[in-house]
């Protein structure tokens, strides 16, 4: 399937200097051609970079223009300066593209506590919007200007008809790899749509899928000052604001689209060998069975062992255990790649040399854990945790 | 200063065959001649192994005689048939030292959802019993049945003058050390005092005690599913109970003793470089304290940074604001090593090869996290996280 673009959007990833390597892009341009809706959610970090400070003052709503985007210098724990250097940033985006002030946004991923080196910013933002282009290729260069220590690039497309017969398209591109010194990575992504959304809609659609698919992924459980995703709907394709089912449709799209960016995210993991799927059932809530699967999912002894290929479940039903979520412990019942390894409460014999394989020789790993407290189930991505992370996150002064 | 052990206590440790090593002790004993109060604190997790829930019924209390240890199997996720085998195993023992069946309490760490080869602890039981002795050689060995993957034995010993001239004695032993393939370490503490306390101050004071100490260290962050303290006091010192200003004195003792053998968990962890204490002061209350020493405790990218020496400061800080506790991070600052690096919100300026090189040259670490809430200060010792420490929790059965 080709990967389809929407209209009305262009796009420009530049090298400016903000990386020492000059082989790295490190400033991204999205334009909109015409004012876009833009809805967005945000890291949960008390400690949040000026550019999500930025961001939330001004979305949701309508209007927008361009997103810019920098790697290399998050501009987090910046102070008062930070966020004028923010707002600059923004400002010189508009002018570069002939919009207004408050017609852009602002994303930055790198390292922390250094402020972004302005002048080169400011040169990258005039090289990249002198390069805007709506093809493929520039869509890539502003999905690769946005990578920290992401060995791949994250994007993905979809498209849909409407009741109406027209087709619209949704794409995205995504950036993360959990953190490696000297930067401490962050989850940045860009959703963009020809489609047509009131900026609450589009709000609450983001919200929505955002919790069940960005919000249930995990490398180290380490919440980034900086992550941010944004969503853009400028009608080029369908000018009037979807409504009713063809909004619903759009949301069906919209999940299915972050859940795939979503998995890249761990499955790109710095020193990652494993991509790891949790199912959790039988929740009383949706809230228990979260804090139960994000437990499993950061949890060093269960990435471990995984990495190990070690079916070593009793460190999951542990994990479960020690979540303050309450649930009867004769009641819980473990497979691991569909291998029954658990059943209410009792181990269950099994062939260690199997399921160990079944690890080994797949980069997916399934874990599914069963309670019996209530109908609330939910799925959690995470990656494995393998001594090359530990390198990659130790050896930056040394 | 000699270390001195408490009065009417014997101790054995020997090897009966639960770990295949030969040279390892697995099996421990530690009688008191004459009953003695107990007290207990335990595992916070949910899925608990069969011999915390054993004590836990019988704690606190007076009257016990014996405390059996065995390491290699946990005796956890073993259902039913766990709990009996829990149960038989503190039969044998007071059988074996004369005592009644309920006047015995039982602590196992090791693999967990494996249930205990009952032969091999029986004979082992038996053993121990006719290797009773007062002495420390004895002592040590008691100590080092408890050991699963420590690679140094962990005791301390106090001796205090009470307000009427008498002498008495505490001492410990404990063992912990992270977790490693295939055993999910636990912590595992006996101590034992020759003053006597009633049983409810007994249970009190070693609360208050635990909570300072030994729930204020974490390598992993995986509350383990066997985590126990046991406290005998049984008056061969001195027989009237403690009240009032000599139990204050007995309390500052085991506060400064646990606080000893705490830190010599971590700083035992697997593959651990570093033991990094943690002081945050200026909280709203001890539990906001706590919950920020916590996650900065167990986070991966703060671990690894020591690791390899990195004054990499923006984890810490970003680890902070992620906890969900509330505070201004405009009043936020962090020294590392006594070097400021962030002051009210704002990087200082610092040479990064000082900060580093004072990382890299010193086995312990130190942060200091300030924030201007309130009065709530809080310790808390963790470890770095190492390549090594990786490497050890994943290869077991590959």
């Amino acid at each position: 399937m080709a990967f389809l673009l929407p209209k009305g959007y262009r796009f420009a990833g530049v090298h400016c200097d903000v990386k020492p390597n000059t082989t790295k892009l490190d400033l991204s341009l999205i334009v909109s051609d015409r004012p876009a809706t833009a809805a967005g959610v945000y890291t949960q970090n008390l400690v949040c970079g000026a550019p999500v400070q930025l961001d939330r003052l001004r979305t949701p709503g309508a209007g927008f223009r361009a997103i810019v985007v920098n790697s290399g210098v998050a501009n987090a724990c910046t102070g008062e300066q930070g966020f004028q250097n923010a707002e600059t940033m923004a400002a010189l985006t508009a002018e570069a593209i002939g919009a207004a002030q408050d017609q852009t946004l602002v994303m930055s991923t790198g390292v922390i506590g250094i402020q972004l080196p302005m002048n080169k910013i400011e040169a990258g933002i005039k090289e990249a919007a002198s390069k805007l282009s709506s093809s493929y290729e520039h869509f890539n260069l502003a999905a690769s200007g946005m990578m920290t220590t992401d060995t791949v690039r994250k994007t993905a497309s979809r498209s849909l008809t409407l009741s109406n017969g027209k087709t619209i398209v949704l794409c995205g591109m995504g950036k993360g790899a959990a953190m490696i010194g000297p930067n401490m990575a962050t989850m940045l992504v860009v959703l963009i749509t020809d489609a047509a959304l009131d900026p609450g809609d589009a709000q609450t659609m983001l919200k929505r899928v955002a919790d069940e698919t960005f919000n249930c992924i995990s490398v180290e459980g380490h919440t980034s000052t900086s992550d941010t995703v944004l969503f853009l709907a400028n009608g080029a394709a369908e000018s009037s604001p979807l409504k009713d089912q063809d909004q619903e449709l759009l949301a069906a799209a919209l999940k299915d689209l972050c859940a795939e960016l979503a998995q890249m995210i761990p499955n790109d993991g710095e020193g990652v060998s494993h991509l790891i799927t949790i199912d959790v059932y039988g929740c009383k809530d949706r809230e228990s069975a979260k804090t139960i699967a994000k437990t499993v999912a950061n949890d060093a002894l269960v990435k471990t062992a995984i990495c190990g290929a070690d079916p070593n479940w009793g460190r999951i039903v542990s994990a479960a255990g020690r979540t303050g979520v309450s649930f009867d412990p004769m009641k819980v019942s473990l497979k691991i790649n569909g291998f029954d390894l658990y059943q209410n409460g009792t181990p269950l014999p099994f062939d260690k040399q199997t399921v160990s394989q079944s690890i080994r020789d797949n980069r997916k790993t399934h874990f599914e854990l069963f309670f019996q407290e209530g109908e609330a189930s939910i799925r959690f991505w995470t990656s494995d945790l393998t001594a090359e992370y530990v390198h990659l996150n130790a050896d930056y002064t040394t």
